[in-house]
C-alpha cells in the first residue's frame, strides 16, 4: 500500500489508554484542559449570534475574505494594546484558533531537519503541529521565572534556530509566567542570532493576582515576534476563533496559506463575535470567570500543600488552567498513573511526552477548571496519599515552592 | 532576516492584477467563482441556527471530537450511498470546508518532490494547498469525457505517484464530467499502480441534467480513495463545512492531522447543520437552486453560441459553476485580459496557472453564478467581439462542440 509521508508517526503519545478510562464515571480527572462551560457567556453569545442572523443580510452566508471580518481585526488590535503592542488590523490575521496559527508559523517557516526551540516541558498540541513539518527539536528548560535564558543563548550559539516557541503567560503545562527581564532577554537573543519567537497567549488574560505583564511582542523592533491570541479559554472554544499578529512581511506568506489550508473562517461566526465584543465587556466577564477558577485552583494548591509529599516542586500559578508538579522522587509519572492512580480512579496528564527531547518521566500536569472544590480536595487527597507511600523509599533533591513567583 | 521555509514562494499567482479591478462597478466579471448568495436558504439556516441555540445547552460552545459530530457524519455517510458508496459515520471526517480535506491529504502523503498527478486544467485552490507540500506535478489532460486515461497510465508507467487528484463531476475549471468507463479505469489504475486516488466532488449535486454517476470511491474495493464533501456550494460557504470519507486506516492519521492543525470544526455550528439537516430537504433546496443557476448557464453558452468566433472550443456543461473556452488561437489569454478585455470591463480566469506543468495559455473559466442572464449576455457579446478581431488573423484547428457529452 501507498506510502504516507515521513511526517506521519505510528506511535501514539502514550495518552491513548488514558482515554479509555475518561468515561468512567467515578474518575477524578485532573488530565483535562477545557474551560468550565459553566462559565461560557451563553446568554450573550447566543444574543449575538441571534442579533447578526437577524440582520436577514445574506452576505453573512457568503465567503469572505482570508484575513477575516476588518472590524474584528481592529478589535484584536485595539485588544493587543493592553499588551504594549502597537497593531492595526493589516496586522491582523483572524485563525480557526490559536492551533491554526501553531501550525502556519511552523509551515511559514520549516523545512525537513530545521532546528527550533521548545520549552522543557510544552504544550503537547503545539508539538503535534510541529511535527508535521519534521523539524529538530532544542529544549530550553523551564524555570520558575520562565525558560532558562542562559540555556537558550547556548542552543542558539552552537545550532541553527528558525524559530522559538513560548508561551510566556501561566504557562501549559507549568503555569509559570516568564519574567519581564526574560521577555526583553528572549527578544535581544532573537535580533542577535536572527530567531522568529512564536509567542502564544491563549492564557494571558486569565490572572488571579498581579498585573499583567507587556507581551513579548511588545519589545519587537524588527518584526521578528508573530504572537497568537484565542477565543477558546476567554469565551469559547467552540468558536474555533484565534487571532495572529505579525509584521506585514510575514503576515503576507501566513495569509496565503490560510487560504491555501483553508480558504478562510466563518463570516457568521466572526460576524457574531464582533457583535458580541461591541454589546458586551469582554474584560468584566473574563474577571467573573477568573474569581471562579481562582477558587479552583486555591483549593487546588490547599490541597496540594496538606496533603503532598513535602518535597515535590510545586510553582502556585498566578492565573491559568495548571498546576505542574515537578521532581516527583524518581517516579515515572507515566507508569504510576498506568499501574496505581487509575485504578484509583484518578487521572493526570505525565510529562514524559511534553518535553520532546529529554522525556523527562517524574513530573505531571494537573488541571482544576471543571471540577469542584470538594472533588479536588479529594483527589489529591488520594493522589498525595500514593505519591507518599511510592516515594517513602526514594531519594529527591530539591525543595517544594509554594508561594507564587510567576506574578512579575 | 530568517529564511522562510522552500514551499514559501514570493512570486505570485498573476491573478492579483485582476483582483485590482474586483471593485470597478462597472466590471462584468466571470472570473468569480462564489454561490449566488440570494439562493442560500436563508430563512432555514437562521432557524436552524436559532433552534440550535435556544436549547440552552453549555455543551454547544464546548470543545467537541476531532472526528466532528457523530450525527452530521451519519447523516453525510448516508448522503454518499446516493452516489453508491458504502460508509458509516467511522468513515467521515467533518472539515474546514472541502478545501481542508484536500490540505490534509497531501499532508498525510507527501514528502517533498513526491509524484502526483493532476487534471490539466485543474483547481487553483489545489494546486495552492499542494505547493505547501513540495510535489512533483505531472498533468493528466482533460478530454470532453474526463482525464485522459491513457496519459494517465504513460504518466503512471514511467514515474513513481503518490496519489491523483481529480473533480468528476463539473470540473473546476472546464465544467466536464468524467464517464463511468474513466471512473472505472481510473481505480483499476490506481490499483495496478499503487496510488491514492482523491476525489473532490464540490459540485456533484449541482446537476442541471441528466443522471448522476456513481462516485469513483464506489468502485474502491482496496481503501484507497479518498472523497471530498462541501457544504460551501449547496448550502453556504460561510459555515466552512466539508467532509473527507476514507477507509479507517487513512482516516487514522488524517484525522490526527486535523488534530494538529485547527483541533477540531465549530461544534456550534456542527450542530446547527445537523438541525438543519434534520428539519429540512436539503435535495429540494438543491433542485430549485439548479433551477436558477441552469437557466444562468444556458443564457451563457446561448450567447457563446451567437458571439463567439465558431472554432473556439467549448464542452456545454451539464452542471456546476464553469464554463471553459478552450484552444483560443494562439492567443495568451493572459495577456489578453490584462491589455484589452479589462479595458472593456470584462473579467475571466485566464488558464495559464490552471495548468501546473503545461502553462497552457489559449484557454479561459467563464464563471455564470451570480450574474443576470442579461449582464452575461452583454459581457459575452463584447468577450466574443474582441476574440473575433484578435482570431482574424490566426490559425486555430479544433472544433467547437456546443452540445452536452458530459451527462454519462
Amino acid at each position: 500500500m501507498t506510502q504516507l509521508a515521513r511526517r506521519i508517526k505510528t506511535t501514539d503519545n502514550g495518552l491513548t489508554d488514558l482515554f479509555a478510562y475518561a468515561s468512567n464515571p467515578d474518575l477524578i480527572s485532573f488530565a483535562g484542559g477545557y474551560p468550565n462551560d459553566q462559565l461560557f457567556p451563553k446568554a450573550e453569545l447566543q444574543a449575538a449570534f441571534s442579533d447578526t442572523l437577524a440582520t436577514g443580510d445574506a452576505t453573512l452566508f457568503q465567503y469572505t475574505s482570508t484575513s477575516g471580518l476588518e472590524s474584528l481585526r481592529t478589535k484584536f488590535a485595539k485588544r493587543a494594546e493592553q499588551a504594549g503592542v502597537q497593531a492595526t488590523a493589516a496586522n491582523v490575521l483572524l485563525t480557526q484558533g490559536a492551533q491554526q496559527g501553531i501550525d502556519l508559523t511552523a509551515k511559514l517557516l520549516l523545512n525537513p531537519g530545521d532546528g527550533m526551540v521548545v520549552e522543557g516541558p510544552t504544550y503537547l498540541g503545539a508539538l503535534s503541529a510541529f511535527d508535521a513539518y519534521e523539524p529538530t527539536y532544542y529544549e530550553a528548560p523551564m524555570e520558575d521565572d520562565g525558560l532558562d535564558v542562559n540555556e537558550l543563548q547556548k542552543i542558539l550559539m552552537t545550532h541553527s534556530v528558525k524559530f522559538i516557541y513560548t508561551i510566556p503567560d501561566f504557562q501549559n503545562p507549568t503555569g509559570v509566567t516568564m519574567s519581564l527581564e526574560k521577555r526583553k532577554a528572549l527578544v535581544r537573543l532573537a535580533n542577535q542570532y536572527d530567531v522568529i519567537i512564536l509567542e502564544d497567549t491563549p492564557y494571558r488574560d486569565l490572572r488571579f493576582s498581579g498585573a499583567a505583564l507587556p507581551a513579548i511582542k511588545s519589545f519587537d523592533t524588527e518584526g521578528r515576534v508573530i504572537m497568537l491570541g484565542s477565543c477558546s479559554k476567554i469565551l469559547s472554544p467552540s468558536l474555533r476563533l484565534g487571532w495572529l499578529i505579525a509584521d506585514e512581511k510575514l503576515l503576507k506568506p501566513i495569509t496565503a496559506l490560510k487560504l491555501a489550508s483553508d480558504v478562510q473562517s466563518s463570516n457568521l461566526t466572526m460576524r457574531a463575535v464582533d457583535r458580541y465584543l461591541t454589546d458586551n465587556d469582554l474584560d468584566q466577564h473574563i474577571q467573573a470567570m477568573n474569581t471562579a477558577y481562582a477558587t479552583k485552583k486555591d483549593a487546588m494548591m490547599n490541597a496540594i500543600k496538606t496533603y503532598f509529599p513535602e518535597k515535590i516542586h510545586v510553582v502556585n500559578p498566578a492565573g491559568g488552567f495548571f498546576i505542574f508538579i515537578q521532581n516527583v522522587g524518581n517516579l515515572d509519572m507515566t507508569q504510576f498513573l498506568k499501574q496505581t492512580m487509575l485504578a484509583e480512579n484518578i487521572a493526570y496528564v505525565p510529562s514524559e511526552h511534553l518535553f520532546p527531547v529529554s522525556n523527562t518521566k517524574n513530573a505531571a500536569r494537573l488541571n482544576y477548571t471543571n471540577l469542584t472544590e470538594k472533588t479536588i480536595q479529594l483527589g489529591i487527597q488520594k493522589l498525595g496519599g500514593q505519591l507518599k507511600q511510592h516515594l517513602a523509599q526514594t531519594n529527591w533533591s530539591t525543595d517544594i515552592q509554594l508561594e507564587s513567583i510567576s506574578t512579575n
